[in-house]
Order: C-alpha cells, then structure tokens, then sequence
C-alpha cells in the first residue's frame, strides 16, 4: 500500500489492517474492466498532451500484457495492483497514467461495466427460461389439473395456463432488469475524485470508447450514487421471490401425497443413511437461495445508509454482495430452466385430483345463475351446502340427478340433469372460461403464441444492446492497435 | 363474516380469530377504489343481462350513498361490508352482484387502484423538492464550499454543484417510479378468484372503466403476484436511502462544530431539561424513516418468499407494509422540501472552511503535472510531503512563495508563485474544473438550466398519466350516471 | 409543544411537522408507565425538599385522576401532556415536576417497563401453548406417522415425537426471552438528559418504586441504549420462525392429498365465490406474521445503526416496531394455542401413509447390518436398490420372502424373513429406536413427564417474576396514599 | 457424489448442478469437527460391537491421518470427504462408519462444535477490546468533553465518562453471547437421520468426548432447529451496532470541524489524487460491516422460514451466514481494540468545545431551583431566553454579573455572582452530578475499579468454559489413543 501513502502518512498498515480495508478479494470481478477503463483514459491523455504518443504505446503496451487472476492481500484495492505495476515496470512513464482520474471515478465505472455485463447474462438466461416455459406449456396444452388458492383445490385449470403464469412473471423481471440497465450504463469518468478532473479530458470520449450510452453527469453524483446497484439488486430479489414461489410448488408436487411430478434424478439426492429418499434438493436450494439474496439487499441497503456525500469506504463493502446477488440470480435460473426442462407432470394422477376435489363447484354455482337466475349468493350457499352433505364424496363423482335433486329440496327449482353433467365436468369448467386470460384451450393457444413472440422480441432487445456495447470497445482496441 | 360461510362451514369464528385473520383495519385504505371497481363491474354485469336496469339503478344507487370510513373487525375485509350492505338493503337483488367476480382479483385491482394514486403524490412531491433544490441552487451559485470523501475535505466544490447532485439523485428516483407505474396500472378484473370467470365479462371494458392502460392478462397471475408492490417499494426504499443521506449531512452540518447551515427553528426542538438545546428533529426523523421503510421492504419481501400459487391470505399482510412505505415516502418528502426551502447555508463559514483545509492539494499538484511535466505520482507524493510539513497550517494559508521553494528543495525544480498563487485559490480550483457535470460557474449555470427544463417535462408527464386516468372514471361516472 | 420551545426556539411548529417528529400515535403504550415514574418521581424529589408535602400532594391528586387514553398530534409526546395538564391545573407547583429528570430517562424507563408486561404476557402465553400441545402429545401417544426430511417421508415416527420436538423449541424460546427479562428491567431513572441529575436523588429508590431490579448504572448508557428491546425483538422473531414452521405444515397437512388433520371450522374460511373452499387462514396469517416480524427486526436494527451517543431522536421511531413485534408474537401464540388444542390429526391417514411409503428402509438396512455383519454402507445401497426395483410398490406391502430373496441375489446371504417382516414393520421402528430422544413409547413417555415438570417450573418462575415486580410497584402506591 | 446414489438414482450429477447443491464451499469451516465426531462415534460403535477393535484401529489411523483443506466442487460436502476417503482406504471396512448415524446429526453437530469455537474467541476478543477501554478511560478520566444528544452539546461530562458506557455495552454484548453458549454447546448426536439411531449408541458417552454440555433431546428437534445459530447471529448483530455507534462517532470526531481526536495513521489512508487527504478508513469499515452483518441475518432468518421439520437442504445455505457473521464480529472488535488502543483525545479541544457551547445550562437553571426556589420549568424558559439574548457568544464566555442582572430583570431575583459562576464552571458541572453512574470523579474512579474486575470475572467464566470443553475432547483423544 506504498504507492499512495509516501507522502502524507507515516508507516504502513499491519497486515490486519491491510486486509480489512482492502477489497483485494472482491475486486478480481473487475479485473478486466479497471485494464480497459485505464486503456481509454490513456488515450484521452494523449489527445491533450500529458502523455506522449511514445509513452503511451509503453504504457499500453504493458496494459494489455497484465493478466490479473489474483490480488495480493497488502494491495489496497486493483487500481494499486495495475498502477504498482505500471511503475515497476516503466518507472516515471507509469507514474503518469493517474493523471486527470481517481479511484473513485474509476471503481464506479468499473462496477457498472461489471454490473452490464450481470445484466446481459441474466437477462439472455431469464429468456432462455421462458422458451423452456412455453415449449412445456405447448406440451401440457391439454392436461388439466387443479388450480389453487390456499393450497386448496379451487378450479380446474390447465399445465399449460399455470405455466405461463410463470412465465409472464418471469417476463416482468425481464423488464424490470432491462429498464435498470439504461441507469447503469452511463459513464462516471472524468469526475476524478468528486470535483470533477481539471484536465481537458473529454467526458464523452472516454464514455464512448467503455460503450456506455452517457454520463452520470454531475461529478459529485458520479463517484457516490450506488443506487444503479440497489436498484438492480431490488428487482433479482423480485426475481428470485418467484424462483421459490416456483421451487416451493415442485417440492410440494413431488411429495408422495401430491404426486404431481416425476423429479428428474439430475436434480434428485438420496439421504446418507435412509436409501429410499429422492430428495428435491436443486429445489430447496433455489428457495433458500431466495432468503439469501433478500438477506444480500439488505446488507447493501443498510451499508449506504444514512452516508454524507461524497464517497466513503464503506461503499466498498457493498459491491461483494452485489456480485453475490448477480451470481445467485444467473445460477438458480439456469438451474430452474434444467429442471423445467426435464419435469414430468403426472397428467393422470393430476386429472384423478380434479376428479377427486370439489373444484367445479364454482361452475354448478354459476349455472344456476345463468340458467335459474338464481342470484349468485344464494347460489354460493346452496352448492356449499350440497358439498358438506356429500362430504367426502367430491362433486364431480356424484350421480348428477341426485344433485338436481339436492337443489330442488332447496330452492324449488329442479334443474336439468344435463346442465348438471356439464357442469361437473372438468373440461366444461375449463371451455366455458374463455375470457381473455383464462384457461380455454383457444385462449392458451393465443397466449403462447403471442409468448413465442414476446422471446423474440426480447431476444432482438439484447442484441442490440450488445452490439451497441460491443462497438464502443472495438472502437477503443483499434485505437489503441494504432498505437503499435 | 356469515355470508360466505352460511354453506361449507360450521358455526362462526370467536371475536380474536375474526381480528387476527381481517384486513379491517387497512382495507379503508382502498374504500373508495372498491366501490368503483364495484360500479364498473355492475355496468358488465348488465351488459351480458345478469342485471337488469332496474336492478342496476337500485345497486348503483346504494354503493353511490355509501361511506365507508370504518370497518368493523368481525367482518373479515371491505368487499363484505359492500356485499352485505347491498344485501341488507336489497335483499336479493343484492346478492347479484359478486357474480363472475372474487374477492381476489378485486383486492389485487383495488390495490393497483390506491397504489397509483400513491404513485403520482409521490411523484408529484419529488418534482415540487426538485423545483426547492433547483432554486436554491440558484441562490447559492456563487457559494463555494469543501466537497468531502470519507467526511474529510476532499477539493472545493460550491453549494449549487451539492444540491444538483441531489437534484439528479432525487431524479432517477422520479424515473424508477414512474416506470413501476405502467407495471401497476394493468386490470386483473375478470380473473375472478383464479381461473377467470365464466361469464362473457369484457374484462378490457371494465379495465377501461377503472383508468386501466391494460390488463394483467394471465388469470392466475393476475391475482396471485404482487411484485408490483414489490418493486415500487424498492424504489421507495431507494428514495428514502438518498434523503437519510441527505438528513445526515444536515444533522452534521447543524452540530457547533460544523455550523454550515442556520436550521430553521421550525425544523428544531429544545430539550426538557436543557435550555440551550437546538436540535435538528425533522431531519433525525427523515434519517429514522429509511430505516422503518427498509424494514417494510422485507416484511414484503419475506411474506412472499416461497408462496404457491395462486392466492394465499399471506398476502392480505403485505399490503399494510406497502402503505405504510407510501406514507413515509410522501410525507418525508414533503418535510425535507420545507426543510430545504428554509435552511440557511453559512456561506462565510464554509469558505473560511475550505481556506482552514489543505483541499486545494489535488490543484496544486496538477499544476506541476500540467507546467513541469512532472508525473502525477510523484507530484502526488511531494505535495503530500509539504502537507505533513506545514501541518497544522492549510496550504491555503501559507506563502506561495515559501511553498515553491519547498518544491525547489525536493525535485530542483522552482515554480512560479503566481502559478502557485493561483492552484492555491479555492476558485481557481472551481473555474479549472470545467469539465461536463464539474463545479465551475459555466457548467453550473448550463446543469441548472437543464434541471428546470427537466422540473417541465416531469410535470408534463405527469399531467398526461393523470387525465389518462381521469378519463376512464369520468367514461365510468357518466355511465352510471345515465342509469338515472 | 410551548412547554419547552418558549425560551429558545421561535414560533411554533407546523401541524405536518408537528404530526411528523411527534409520538403520539404511539405513546399510548406507555401512558400508564410514565404516569407510575412521575409519581415515584414526586416521592424521590419530596425526599430531598425539592417539593414540599403539600404540593406533593397535589401533584399526586393529578396524576392518579389522569386518564390518557388520546393525546393529541401537536403534543410532542406522552411527557409533555402528563406536564402540561400539571401546569393546566397546579400552575407553579405543576411545574416543579420535572426538575432533575429530562425525557430521555422517563422514556427509556417507560419502555422497559412497558416491555417487560409483553415478556411477561408473551412468557405465559408460551407456557400455555407448551400445555396444549404436551396434552395433545399425551393424546396421540401411539399413533404413528410419517417423519419428514426435505417433505419427504424418512422414517416412521409418531405424532407425539413430533409434537414434543415443538414443546422443545417453545421452551428455548421461552428460555431465551426470559433471559433478556433481566436486561430489560433495569432503570434509568436518575440520568436525566445524559450526564445524571445534579440533584441528591436516590437512583436506588426510585428504581425499586417501579419494580426494577437494578440500574442501568452509567447514565450516558441508560439513555442512549435500545440493546434491550434489539434483543427481545430478536428473541420473538425466532420464536415466530417456529411458529412459522408449524403454520407450513399445517397448511401442507390439510391439503387434500395430504390429509393428514382435520382443520376445526373455526380456523377455516371459504371463497366468495368457491363454495367448496374450506382455507387454512389462521394458520396462513401465523406464516406471514413471520415475515412481518422479520420486516420489524430490520426497521429496528437499521434505524440505530451508526447513530452517534446519547440520544437521537430517531430512537423514538423504533419503539412502534418492538411494540408491533410483542403484539404479532403474543396473538399469534394465542391463535396458534386455539389451534392446535382444536386439530384432529388423521391417525388412519398417517399410518397408510406410512406403509404406502418405503419409510422403513432404513431399519431393513439396519437390519442387515445388525444380523448379517454387512458394511452399513452396502446395505445401504441393497436397499436402495431393492426400491427402486419394487417400485411403485412400497417396502411394507412387499412379500418379505421376496424381499429376502432379492437379497440373497445380490449378496448371497439370505436374511430370515422373520426378520424382514419385523424390520419392515413400522411398529417395530419406532420401538427400536429406543435411544434417548428417540420414538420408541417408553422415551415419549419419559420425555412427556419431563415437559410436564418443565411447565411447573416455568409457571413457578413467572410468578416469582410477577411478584417482585409487584411489589415495588405495590411500595410506590403505599406510600402514595400516605400523602393523603 | 457416487457413494449414496448408487442403488436409489440413475446416473450422476451435471457438474453445474453438483456445484449449485453442494456445501464444499464452507465445508471446510467444519473439516476438523467431522474428524472429531467420526473418532467419537467410532468409539461409540466400537462399544456396541458394531466395530472391531481391529478395524477400529484402522479406522482411526485414517481418520488421524485425514487432512483436508480443501473439498473438491464434485463432492456433495464433506461428510461424503471423509467417508470416500474411509473406503478408498480401507474398503469394506470403511462403509461401516456409517452406521447409526446421519449427515443430518453429524452437520448440526459439527455446526454447534464449530460455532462455539467462534464464541469463545469472540468473547475473549470482547474482554481485550473492554480492557482496552477501561485503560482509556483511567488515562483520560480528568478530561472533561462535552455530552451529546441529537449530536449537539448537551451537558459537559469527562472522556471517562463516555468509554465506560461503551465498556458497559460491550458487556452487555458479552452477557447476550455467553448466555447462548449454553443452547449451542448441546450434541444432536445420535438423532441420525431424524427418528434417532436403532443401534444402542449412548448418546451422553459420544456428547461427552465432544465436549459438549449435554443434548439436544428431541431427536427431530436436533436435525431440525437452527435456532441456535440464529440467536448467536442476532446477538453479533446487536455487537456490531455497537461498534457501528463508536466508528460514527470516530469518523465525525476526526473531521476537520470536529478534531477531537488523533486518528492513528495506521488507521487511515490517504487518497490516490488529493494529497492532503488522511481517511478514517477502518472507522468506515467498522460501520459497513455493521450493514453487512444485518444482511447476514436476514438471510438466515428468511432461509429458515417456514420450513417443515426436520431437515431440509435449504438449511444448508444458512451456515455460511452464520460464518461470515462470526468472522465480521471477531475481526472487527480485533480492528476496533488496536484502534482504540492508539487513537488519542485531543483534550484541549474538547474542554475548549464545551466552553464555547452553552452545555452548562441545565445547571445554570438546576442552580436556580436549588437556591431561589425557582420552578424548573420556569427556570428552564429563563436560561433558554438568555441564551438566545446572548447568542452567538456561549454561557460559559459571558460575565457571570451580566447574567444575574438578566435573570433580575426577567423574575426579580438577583442570584449571587458566585453561585452563577459555579453553575457556569464545567468542571462543576461534573462533580455536583455524583449521582450513581453520573460523571463526577469519584463515581468516575469507583466506575473504573468495578469493571476491571468485571474483566476479571469474565476471563475467569471463560477459563472455565475451555477447561470444561477440553476436558471432553482430551479424553477423546485418550482413548483413540488407547487404540494403539
């Protein structure tokens, strides 16, 4: 930690010390950004004269030689690492790339261009996950099974309608993470320490060659903001709420009384001492690892704070859970997308559940009101008051002449057998709800159609945001290729 | 809570489980939406002939008369105080109007409801602290101060480059929020409790009717995700996160020691016991705030960890945490708007500041880079060096020309005092910060003009997503109005 | 708030700011506590001639005629209305009252006194929970279930091993929350603002006229603690996590494909539009109460992070969320109690479970190990083998001669199939697990003995609590009524 | 991951999947506590005949011999480690380990062994660092500094004064984490998988040689409950609050404005640009941490919600919370010590601030009830008026003549000069509060002498809780011995 303390501190730190204040372990993640971000900037210095075209080249020269894949516990942070090394290696010429940039424009910039590319791979992986989603739901287009409230049995839905449920939830965090990302890619440099750097250096130069779409402008804002971070990390935990929302349904499914998938060995564990276990053990991680990212947020949230502008060290600390909460987040979506991928619903047994429940109720009810303009409160109740009568019998295994018999003592009114049968029926229950949304077949068909292009359109999204991304930095590698 | 279980269940619930289980004492929150999501729904339930006129007008009537400003807590939420109301004056015709609809999706629709009007207060307050922050900015244009990292003086900055960086911190707060609204401003009418209902409802009139752009389309979605909440608040937590470190700065600012700024008196309170006392109450308070919101967040956040779909009365519970953050959110902001608008800076005090402190370094050592060609590094360490020597003095306070000749002793090089002079005045140092978002007095004047033609376009945005909304009730109230 | 601002501070404050930086709404919880301190408080400063008896006695008349059940928003607090309704009526002598205290020690003093009601409340709530389910383990002393891991069936255990695996977690709970009790009572009084009062008051007394156990003795700490209400909230966060636990697999049990309990009516709701519906809706609102609390913690926590000593007015906007915190954990302990005294468990259900399942494996392997010297491992997979070839059938509703056959073709030695079928009796399981803790009858037997002493004693303990604490309170109304 | 799939599940798993599901990461915190149970357990098996005496030697050779620093990403955790390790080695003898016990006990035991280790150097750590500051304080205990609330000048009181409300802290802390101690140090051993192992094993034998104090009774209780880890994070939690208070007050104190202390210069750092800089850095750490360590627990908590017992994986993901939460704690209390072990006053100032400021009016309006028989409140509205006649000059600058004149012309009373100039005396000030735990010399001096040997209790309850739990693994340790 030599380098910067010379002049104004006595001594050096303990090596206690070092490692406390350091972020040598964190910052491998930005490795490659802090060489790139030092590449522009000397270009910058070139264009007004403070670094010759003949240094430079020198200077660049060992810049795309560094390869960091460790950062020494005495170093105070990466920055130290790549400028130490300058020095040694070019002495007073390495000395003058920190010229004009300090490292706390330099540490913004290089999280947001680490975050960018979190974002793209995320973000590329949520698609991947739906197209999963859809090509299961066109699968399961006609199997029904119960849908529920409470984890109650509450209406006859199909696979299909619950897994795009799934996927529309999926596809918000989509938007969500792809709105942030226009607050993330804007380019801090040029605000130095926080004042903003009294050399001419052209903000929107070094913007450019880093591919960022502008500049957090105020310089004061540009080095102490981290809400690009909080902000991202708020809508992976939104992300990841509905990971276990997911996990938690096929741990409950694959239990031997629910029984409603087949879990694929791949994601199945066996217990150290009990051998007829197959446990969901990719599933349970994927819910913890929910409680985990909450738990990551808020350690971001509460390290900034109440924290006076501009920068403080304690920053420092909330980038590791950053990295952790993108790292979670883009695993356990891939993991998800392998068990989507390769689930059996146990169709059968899930159709024998309708079957078995009183989930068409709904229906007999609504019935009545169509067809005896019986209003439906009345009508609520007298179909509550059969089921308690049968019970345990499930509505749809009753003799529906009996029913219409059970409504006539009632109210009077004996309705058809027919529209009873109808009733009951778990397939009627699910054509005759055909409002937009809802789960009758041509109405699935829609939704997945419109889904297959809902993916295409996020696919071309990313594609253009990655080639705007790329052209900034091609355009910096050539210039510094002119150099040689 | 009888109508709904005179059928399937026994008896009725004691006194303390009726409590513990109701939303009564929150469900006032969404009165009002209720009704109308009510009279919309009454206008389709006429349309495909489930009600007639005649019916209608009598229902329409009683929910126009209603005032619901209290809700008992034996009745179980706010959608039986309307059903049983109507029932209790109707009678049968009552008893029409829950049909095709649930409790579920009408609660997610009420919510959406509340929560945007919550939305545009919020944002409509953020826009009046901007317009606060931007004038006094204004005031203070010419008011040079330190800029600090890690609470020590870093360089000078002026006041107005302060307050814009909070200008643009409280702006991407106005931006994450407004974009949450196209998220929250979508219809689940017509999901009913699950599966969407069975009867010819169109769910974008009534969507329509409620000033919704459009629908949550999926039905179990549409009433079983609450990530909207989620994410607005996240952007609330995020807001509150800038003003505490807005509130620290004032209570700092405020002690003795710093004396910066003149807390208005209506913004102080004594103590008890101890006379003198003048203590910053609002702004402890404002800090306290962000804490309680983050708080709310993950009693949001881990009420929904790893619930199934669709709805489960867990959900009940995270709407009381969401009004709660609204409310602090708002009227935090409206506090420190008053508070910014009185406080006064010690002008003379914050420049004498940066004349006590050595922040002026940084220029001083740029000056050798720029005129000696010395590098940055080690201009940076003998600049260090003169520091440490002359402490406790300020750079600002000593000789220039005792200063060169320091220099002259460490590198044989002499600089001109007039250069030196000139590093070592604090406005030097401003106007030389000239680069994009930096603290010189040109940019500072471009930054505040752009900030009020910002203040403009928010408005106009704002304006623009009221009417669309407005227009849609109105559609609604003249409906129902040509009943009579 | 004129009381106090008069000499110092101009003007008055707004009423939003007023409502802003006031406790009102939540000072009720205290009003009580406040008025019991302001009275040993008379006593202490009548013994050092502060004020005279006869004014004493006036002041005494007030304060027992006051009845605080509002207070108003422009109130700064509970101490200011209690003062100023003493000057209101008393004029100078009302204003002798608060000489050698500040608000700061009475509001300190006041929630721990407030708190330790809830511990205790809270203590007994917990105790009666522990009788409920210990009777309700009594009950099921033989009845056989399914034991869990990750949801699925493992080894077969019976439903009083279960329940008393809650008893234990209840009574850490219990245990660590009484723990905190001695933290919590202590007193405050007497540190005035910060520095202690310079008057001769006898810290001691008045310590021991509210039922304190002791001091918390440095006075800069006994105002600018809140350790003690951090610690119980986090006591009751984890006791509600259990409680949480037992919510989930109430809500899991009652499933239709679980069907392991009978949920009493009067912790059920229906739908209002699903007549069938019977919802689990206490046990759903126990779970998100977890989540809630979790929410509350973090308020707290977050809101005294890094504030500087002694008193900061965000203290204040902690207290709601302890108070939040001990009544969530004291109704839902209540509920919860309700609930499980009501539960019918399944017994037939749970028993098919277990033979449906090849829950036993472990035994047969054991078995092996056990008879025939087989490495514990070997057996392991042999049987996990075996399953997977019988499979859909289970272990107990296989042949065990064909069992032993199968064995023999894999390792050439033939178990006996006397041994198998006991091994594959669930009976036998749980017999042979005889190990302390374990399920065999006799262990439940001992252990529920055990737990009935465990509650004598925790009832012994509360009320020693009780009654020390009575008494000082009891001195302090003595001596009160003395004066008269 | 072969050794227990091989008879249950097909194949293997992918290596993405392995990694995602498997603790490798963290095992390596339990690595030596394994060892140690599997000795223990060996002996247990051995006594039960289960184990040779041969192949117990065997056994032991290896497990004696087993280093591991490092688990490889494929290897489901580190119980699997040791037990591949076991049969590569010695084949069929090595499978029999196993016997009677489960990953589940064994992890909630090696967890407890582990964490209890991470207790005693924390609490050890907690009497060095209350050590440290008791010696501080007898330095500084004739220095008067001014008390502050709502961070301005309340009343004076000595540095002293201060210190020792953090050494109560501190022990407060200590108090919370040793009571806990109890709850960890208990041996699930025995409880297997869950239901308890068939074989005859002594549970207290095998608790015994692992130094623990007794069990976790309930067998599904032992596999199941994390509430142990919970408790020891949530009291760390409370800890870094503490320390987050004290690095607040560091940080503000060691600001230009500020200057009342001398930060050590191995405790700060400079800047890479601004030359003069000299950052509180570890301060800022010591107050990230604070935020990080909150995360932490929030992770744990909402990891652990609503789980059904007993064990599932998710409770895996918790661990590593807990040994991040422990290792913060341990580390940061170590930074603090050394910093407030070397950090000084700057004296001068201090007494300098509390004359500047008027903290001495509470005694100025104290002193007017005292001898003039003045009403407080009326006393309190004098001084506060007066303060403000005289502002900007401080109460302490002004003529004590020129203030009674004041107060003559306010009530008519003229109070003695000399009386006046007591009151206006910080010195004074102190000494007339010798209430209990006030600021005055004596109780200053009787405050000092009573926590050293609070020291000393605590080194002496913690020599015993060492000896107590060498004594277990010695004797382990001896008979694994005897082997040979």
């Amino acid at each position: 930690m030599k380098i910067t303390r010379g002049g104004r501190l006595e001594g050096d730190l303990t090596k206690e010390i070092s490692e406390f204040i350091s972020s040598f372990q964190h910052d491998i993640y930005i490795a490659r950004e802090v060489i790139e971000i030092n590449l522009a900037h000397l270009l910058c210095l070139m264009d007004i004269g403070i670094i010759s075209k003949e240094e430079g080249k020198e200077i660049a020269k060992v810049l795309l030689e560094m390869h960091i894949d460790n950062i020494p516990p005495d170093m105070e942070d990466i920055h130290m690492v790549v400028e130490s090394e300058l020095i040694k290696r070019l002495g007073e010429i390495g000395e003058k790339l920190h010229t004009g940039k300090s490292r706390n424009d330099q540490v913004a910039t290089a999280i947001r261009m680490r975050l960018r590319k979190f974002i793209i791979e995320i973000c590329k992986n949520i698609i991947n996950l739906q197209e999963i989603i859809i090509r299961k739901a066109e699968l399961y287009k006609n199997s029904i099974m119960p849908g529920f409230t409470h984890l109650q049995h509450a209406q006859p839905i199909s696979i299909a309608h619950y897994l795009i449920a799934y996927f529309d939830m999926f596809n918000r965090s989509f938007e969500r993470i792809i709105s942030s990302y226009r607050r993330v890619n804007l380019s801090p440099m040029g605000a130095a320490a926080l004042a903003g750097t009294g050399y001419k250096i052209d903000r929107m130069k070094i913007a450019e060659y880093l591919g960022f779409d502008g500049l957090v402008e105020n310089t004061l804002d540009a080095v102490s903001t981290r809400d690009f971070s909080l902000e991202v990390a708020s809508n992976l935990v939104i992300l990841m709420l509905d990971i276990s929302r997911l996990a938690e349904e096929i741990i409950i499914w694959a239990t031997k009384e629910f029984n409603y998938i087949e879990l694929p060995d791949e994601h199945s564990s066996t217990s150290s001492i009990m051998p007829q276990k197959k446990n969901p053990v990719t599933a349970e991680i994927l819910r913890a690892k929910c409680g985990e990212i909450i738990g990551e947020l808020v350690s971001m949230l509460t390290i900034m704070k109440a924290l006076p502008l501009t920068y403080n060290l304690d920053m420092q600390e909330l980038t590791p859970h950053l990295w952790r909460a993108c790292e979670i987040s883009s695993k356990s979506i891939s993991i998800l997308s392998d068990l989507i991928a390769k689930v059996k619903f146990n169709e059968k047994r899930m159709m024998n559940a309708v079957i078995d429940s009183s989930s068409v109720a709904t229906e007999l009810a609504d019935m009545l009101v169509r067809n005896y303009n019986i209003p439906f409160r009345t009508s609520h109740r007298i179909v509550g008051e059969i089921i308690k009568e049968i019970y345990p019998t499930s509505l749809s295994k009753i003799d529906p002449e009996i029913v219409s018999e059970m409504i006539y003592k009632k109210i009077g009114i004996k309705p058809e057998v027919k529209l009873i049968e109808k009733a009951l029926d778990p397939w009627h229950n699910i054509n005759v709800r055909e409002v937009i949304g809802g789960p009758s077949p041509l109405e699935i068909e829609r939704m997945i159609n419109s889904r297959l292009q809902i993916i295409n359109s996020n696919r071309k999204l990313m594609e253009s945001i990655e080639e705007k991304l790329m052209n900034g930095l091609k355009k910096l590698r050539e210039e510094i290729n002119y150099l040689f």
